[in-house]
């Protein structure tokens, strides 16, 4: 590659996350004489999201028209890959034949790791987790670790929370939540067994159990939030060079009493995927409540639910009938496992209007041991979205992995292998030029 | 088949609830000039087995190599597998390609269910199904819903209970629980989803709530058992001809209290099999349960436990600590999933002795509309084993399909297709054989 090249970036997916990704990348491909190309199977969303900018081009593609795929990678220098993460393999074993460098904001797979030796001898960069979570969360902790271990401090206890909510003027139902990302992610939140480490004791959370074990998360000028966690936090102490750590947990954010009202679906069994469900057309969310709860001649689905979750407060109660689960609302579907149900009810209720706007809560918390003595950080990320296009959720997925594109066109980042953001040479530049965008932790230390 | 041809049967699998099967059919063939061959990977099993009585012969097999398998089955009229379920389908396609017949105990898979029309085709006999659960309990079910449906009255209610527990004589631990059974199925025991219909009603049960959701059934002399909600009830509609029932329920017993205390188990994730654990050797069962309890700086495991399960009693409290869950008992494997380490614990504590006596349990619950009014049945069958072997399992496993076996090659039995034993022509005769062996249920009906 020289600079005299004419570079072509490709984009797969014109979704919901890619407005400021896109944005991004179209003005700096004008600058930089680039050329940037998004497809999507809708080439009318990809026209109306390049907007007519010069140095872009819409491009319709299937992406399981194996042909088509490889004919637009072809062409391209770089494919971003923002399509669903079971494709990314398949995208990224095209970009490996055909010598083409491939980002991602998505987990490193099993699968992308197989292909390791081979990217390494062709001399490309495969770089994943460069969004939000996993992304944002990986460089700014790594330049506390980094900056920790530079000095010779042990760090103790390492947990790091991240949530994407609302904005506090959007917090307009009891829930104080609607969806800003994938509803049947969300549905199915916490599924499987969850691993940490506490105090030197691994700890495993069964997911009917991972929506009791919260901690509450505090935001200046904000409040409290739940933390629950999240999946193998373990595994992370790989990742972050913190084998021998005795605390390490990686949790998700909601509003407070958001996962003790959640907690009821979960132990019911609504949020249930492994069968199918055929309710009579015409059935209320009540009857469907009810063939979750035991059966009793007297008394009412309310005090079924009542005698079935001892520990019911009225904020619980209020969220699931703001759902309109006691009432003579209609399943807006009825057939579908319990938790496609759930879904197709929340869609309804939890949906982004236009002028809402979303926000994006992480907070990262360590204890150090140093020379001097016992230090605490926690270190707070806040963004706030402009509306339901320009969600805080786009920016934070979308910027980082913009700006390591563009770093690496520049030759500002010249690694090259299978990576993930957490060295320095990757992490420092596109932190720096994310707090361009506003996007900022703030740092308190405690000793 | 003229009754001049001998005969030869040969039974898969020489294991733990074969002996009564084995016993039964070699004395029948010594009478009826008929051979028995008995394959196992174990010889010296198949043959102390066999206890060296005329017309029988152990066999030495392999079951994955598909030539000797073959040629085993080549020499019989009918094969009886005693081999785990997955093998089933397997050696019924054999058998399909040699034209033999084929008997089971086992559910009637999907896979199965795809040989049916050539096994109708062929004029070949495919029962399966025909133990104790399932078996007996279709068999004296379908008696008293063919008697009441011959009425014409209608079957309100049918809920159907069994359980392979302890003779009260052997009752000597506070679960009041060995293993007569296969261990493994008994650790992961209610996993999925439990669907029944009450008063019209479905219902749906998550794992994580199926302990809780209990009856008290009662057997005279006996006392009181717990009884859970089995697995997919509602397909039994059909199987049964009760399309239009408003409450049908199958379920497992166990005895009162024992749900209670394993659902505790269940609750913290100890039964969890989707994860591989990797304890330090040397690791306590205290240590095992700690990993499943939050972290608390002050409280001990004893105490989190009270905590996490608020509703403990000193019962359910007492049959963990039996398992020595708060003392410095070391586990027998520290790697695997939870649920085999679970496993190895409860083999070295809930092991069968040799002079102990297990107890089959079975009850059905009719609730019926006559035209003189309402009756209710209550159908029991209790049957205690001998002693470690020669156990009531292996006896209402072994006996309804060694009966099945000998009424078939009599003639007594003519139907051919792929069948179970809902049909009047196969469980009349053997109900009525196994009253001869003491398998005999007593009803009480109340008006």
């Amino acid at each position: 590659m020289t600079a005299k090249t004419t570079s072509t970036i490709l984009i797969l997916g014109a979704g919901k996350s890619t407005t400021y990704l896109i944005d991004y990348l179209a003005d700096s491909c004008a600058k930089k004489d680039r050329k940037l190309i998004l497809a999507d199977l809708d080439i009318e969303l990809a026209k109306s999201k390049l907007k007519g900018k010069p140095s872009t081009e819409a491009r319709s593609l299937d992406i399981d028209s194996e042909k088509d795929r490889l004919a637009l990678i072809e062409v391209a220098e770089l494919v971003i890959s923002m399509l669903p993460a079971s494709m990314h393999p398949i995208v990224a074993k095209d970009c490996l034949m055909l010598g083409k460098h491939f980002f991602s904001a998505s987990y490193e797979s099993a699968e992308l790791q197989m292909l390791k030796p081979e990217i390494e001898a062709k001399g490309l960069l495969f770089l994943n987790e460069c969004g939000l979570d996993p992304g944002i969360d990986h460089m700014s902790a790594m330049k506390i670790i980094h900056e920790a271990q530079s000095k010779e401090e042990e760090i103790l206890s390492f947990k790091s929370y991240c949530g994407g909510l609302l904005s506090p003027t959007s917090e307009d139902n009891p829930w104080k939540y609607k969806f800003t990302w994938n509803p049947r992610n969300v549905v199915l939140a916490g599924k499987g067994t969850s691993q940490y480490i506490e105090k030197g004791d691994m700890k495993f959370v069964p997911y009917h159990q991972v929506f009791k074990r919260t901690e509450t998360i505090h935001f200046d000028g904000l409040g409290d939030f739940d933390g629950y966690p999240n999946r193998d936090s373990l595994s992370y102490r790989k990742v972050y060079g913190l084998e021998r750590i005795q605390t390490m947990l990686r949790g998700t954010l909601r509003r407070a009493g958001y996962c003790k009202a959640w907690d009821v679906f979960v132990q019911l069994g609504l949020t249930d995927d492994s069968f199918q469900l055929e309710l009579p057309i015409e059935s209320t969310l009540k009857q469907f409540l009810n063939s979750f709860l035991p059966y009793n001649e007297i008394l009412t689905v309310e005090e079924k639910l009542a005698e079935a979750i001892p520990d019911m407060d009225f904020p619980t109660f209020e969220k699931i009938q703001w759902l309109g689960f006691f009432g003579n609302r209609k399943l807006p579907k009825t057939t579908g496992s319990p938790a496609q149900l759930l879904q197709a009810i929340l869609e309804e209720d939890w949906k982004l209007y236009p002028e809402d706007k979303d926000m994006i809560v992480m907070q990262h918390l360590f204890e150090i041991q140093t020379k001097e003595g016992f230090r605490k950080i926690n270190s707070s990320l806040v963004c706030f979205g402009e509306d339901a296009t320009y969600t805080a959720m786009a920016k934070t997925v979308g910027l980082p992995l913009a700006i390591a594109v563009d770093l690496f066109l520049d030759q500002k980042i010249k690694a090259t292998g299978l990576l993930t953001p957490v060295i320095p040479q990757i992490y420092e530049p596109i932190l720096a030029k994310l707090e361009e965008f506003g996007i900022r932790f703030i740092e308190k230390t405690e000793f």
